[in-house]
């Protein structure tokens, strides 16, 4: 790639003010250069080369697993070997859960095997399984209201001996709030399931793939002390659908086997990499994704993309400027995402008193589709400088959002702590249909919209790490 | 549905002559009659209900297996209770082969699983397994070649110790023409890799989907005397992009274990069913679908969707025809096709002497697409009277095609003794996406392309049946 240098210099004459406020946070100069690396950056496969690199040296990396630290490894050679500074392994224990066998199948009237998958820290069965009468629900609400009776009194009935089916289905949404509303089933059906004394739970697999991939993901706590929940597992929809037609039929008895194993914590790490600040290098644009994935997949688009967005925007800057902006920016590579925040939170407390000094927080963690919407949350001083920014993402294809931005997963508790955040929104359309299963694979991945969200982070991370606006 | 006798009555004065021949061989009685079943046919959702019966109260149905006994026995029932004559087993011996643990993985230099599925008839690794380096050929043929070297002593490489790679890819066509030329792979890698002295051998699934779904299916003899086959599976696409992405970076070594087993003979059979003429019933139409799947999914498309389309096209002559057709039409839900046939030879040597009598045969076993030509394997001097048959079934969408029919799978050896046959053949473009595979379930047919297979099968039936042309 060229270097910006000359070019910017012919080009700023050229350049329109783009931005509406009367005393823009932005300069032509800012500007012209964002609009340069978006050019740049949509012409490279930087982003897709480290994902490919991550997903096939790597595969599955789940949290705590010696894969996982592989991938640390991984993560540490390859920003040290691309010129990051002050790269490295900030380390943090995690409870270490392991699948093991899982199987399900109708025992009667039509025996015949169901696809299913564990959740993530779910309870064991033993190897000699449970079998019971299945007892559907159609949601979580129904499930848990059953239970408050019997707790309360109301009704004598547990569900001892038998298994519960909640058969809630998820939206498909372009945002990805179908998620936010199908996952509380994911999280809390094996609790309420234990509170009737139920031998196991199934659910419908919290994704919308009419594939028979069942689809994994976290219960509410690995450990809960003195509730570990039910055994649980999720189904494929084609399972779950072959469940509620057999039950149209009479009673059906399941057999479910699953031995998954909490073993003693174990060492995970976030891996962290730095474009140090020309200006000011102790304000701190924080861009994240997480190294972690789940064992099914390779982990392509949960999270490699995000992996590859991250990394290789700051490094187009790193390349391509002849000055690095006047902020740091910091890509922490998050581990342990996905069995609950535990890297994020590691991350929290160890700056926790540097975090007024975090200007602004992201995360790509939602795929590899394009870019959509820009979404924020700052102070409402910071509105403006914001709509700037927004502006210069336009040609993007992506307008303005909202102002309820989450950040990303991994920015959830510097987010409670006040650190401002936005979102790269993706459209998350196709990503509920890979998530968390088997298929969550390199081949999902469409390059050209990989680019497109490196375009997007690349202009993003220069104009907040180089302009002289706070957010906050 | 209306009684036909009435209406025809009314109809028969406004039909046009539809065919071209100078002395057509269907009346203008009867081509109204099959246009008002075709209509029936596409209002009607007996075959899914059939499928779905089918699909959900037996699910899988290996051959020789309990489950495909419990088919035959669930068809029997149901045939009985239709009002078909004649519902009969016809009992055959099958070898039994049962599917066992099959797991592989990389073992170097990239830890992790790999999707695989033991292809049927596959030979033991043994439950300890075998690990060896990966050697790719591009092509069946080149391992064919490579084989045919070391048998020669052209060459003196051996791949002793060593995993064969099998990528050759499979091309999508609407007629499942690439399917034919793909299947060679499957039938014959293990033998070419036993010839060189493999610890086993991997094969790039014989399918189109880019889903992590391997594809099963049987290799070219479950027994072959003396010459097993090394042990042998089939990877998903991701899975084999993934060893070649592996395999570009150097040496990779894989641990493979299948453990299959073939156990005595078991029993299977050919459920038979007529609706016998009423005016020369010692000549049959024979139409075909096979009882028998895989034992991954549960056979929705291959073949329970043949099975709904054949047996409600019947039946739907039974119910709404005033007169049976004058010739006999004989439903045969085969047994044991996906390991060989072995229901369709069971069949053509129980009728020998009376395949003479067979006017024309046709089977459906290409998933549940809508049928989009209409191809024969007649006599010369019949052709003109399939051009009419042809003629009747346009209105459905379905254009003429050529001469080469096969008839089906199930049709082999009764064409091979000279019964002619006719392919309805359906649009296969999406078929190999779910072929032998556990996503092959019910919820991929699409109701209303089932009823247009009914409509075309219901014409194509009455008007073979009732005609007094001979297809010789």
């Amino acid at each position: 790639m060229r270097n910006l240098t000359l070019l910017t210099l012919f080009l700023v004459a050229a350049m329109p003010w783009l931005a509406g406020a009367e005393d823009p946070a932005l300069t032509k100069r800012q500007l012209a250069t964002a609009k340069q690396l978006m050019e740049m950056a949509e012409e490279s496969n930087e982003a897709y080369n480290i994902v490919e690199s991550l997903t096939t040296e790597i595969g599955p990396r789940l949290a705590g697993s010696e894969a996982e630290a592989r991938a640390r490894d991984w993560a540490v050679k390859k920003l040290r070997a691309m010129g990051f500074a002050n790269v490295r392994v900030e380390k943090f224990e995690v409870p270490f859960w392991i699948r093991g066998v899982e199987q399900a199948e109708i025992v009667s009237p039509f025996p015949q095997p169901l696809a299913i998958t564990t959740l993530g820290g779910s309870a064991s069965t033993g190897p000699e399984g449970v079998t019971g009468e299945l007892v559907a629900f159609k949601s979580l609400a129904a499930l848990k209201a059953r239970a408050d009776d019997y707790a309360d009194g109301k009704s004598e009935d547990s569900l001892a001996g038998k298994l519960v089916f909640v058969d809630e289905t998820m939206t498909r949404t372009q945002d990805g709030s179908g998620y936010g509303v199908a996952v509380a089933k994911r999280r809390s059906a094996a609790y309420e399931a234990e509170r009737l004394g139920a031998l196991g739970v199934l659910i419908r697999s919290v994704g919308t793939s009419s594939h028979r991939f069942p689809h994994t993901g976290q219960m509410r706590s690995a450990i809960q002390e003195g509730a570990p929940g039910a055994p649980a597992a999720a189904l494929s929809a084609p399972d779950a659908d072959q469940l509620q037609r057999a039950l149209k039929r009479g009673p059906v008895k399941v057999r479910l086997v699953l031995t998954p194993e909490a073993l003693p914590p174990a060492e995970s790490g976030n891996v962290v990499a730095e474009l140090v600040g020309s200006e000011r290098p102790e304000e701190i644009v924080l861009v994240g994704a997480h190294l972690d994935s789940w064992d099914l997949g390779t982990g392509a688009i949960d999270d490699g993309a995000g992996v590859g967005i991250v990394v290789a925007a700051t490094k187009l800057l790193m390349e391509q400027l002849p000055t690095s902006p006047k902020r740091t920016i910091r890509v922490v590579l998050f581990g342990s995402e996905e069995v609950g925040l535990v890297g994020a939170k590691a991350y929290a407390e160890r700056y926790a008193d540097d975090l007024d000094q975090h200007i602004v927080g992201t995360e790509s963690d939602f795929g590899a589709g394009r870019i959509w919407r820009f979404d924020t949350r700052v102070g409402e001083d910071a509105l403006p400088a914001m709509a700037e920014i927004a502006e210069a993402l336009r040609p993007l294809g992506i307008g303005p959002g909202h102002k309820e931005a989450t950040g990303g997963p991994d920015m959830f508790f510097v987010r409670k702590a006040g650190v401002p955040v936005v979102t790269l929104g993706q459209n998350g359309w196709d990503y509920f249909d890979l998530h968390h299963t088997p298929n969550d694979t390199l081949d999902k991945i469409d390059p050209e919209a990989l680019s497109q969200n490196v375009a997007a982070y690349a202009a993003f991370l220069y104009l907040v790490a180089d302009t002289d606006a706070s957010f906050r």
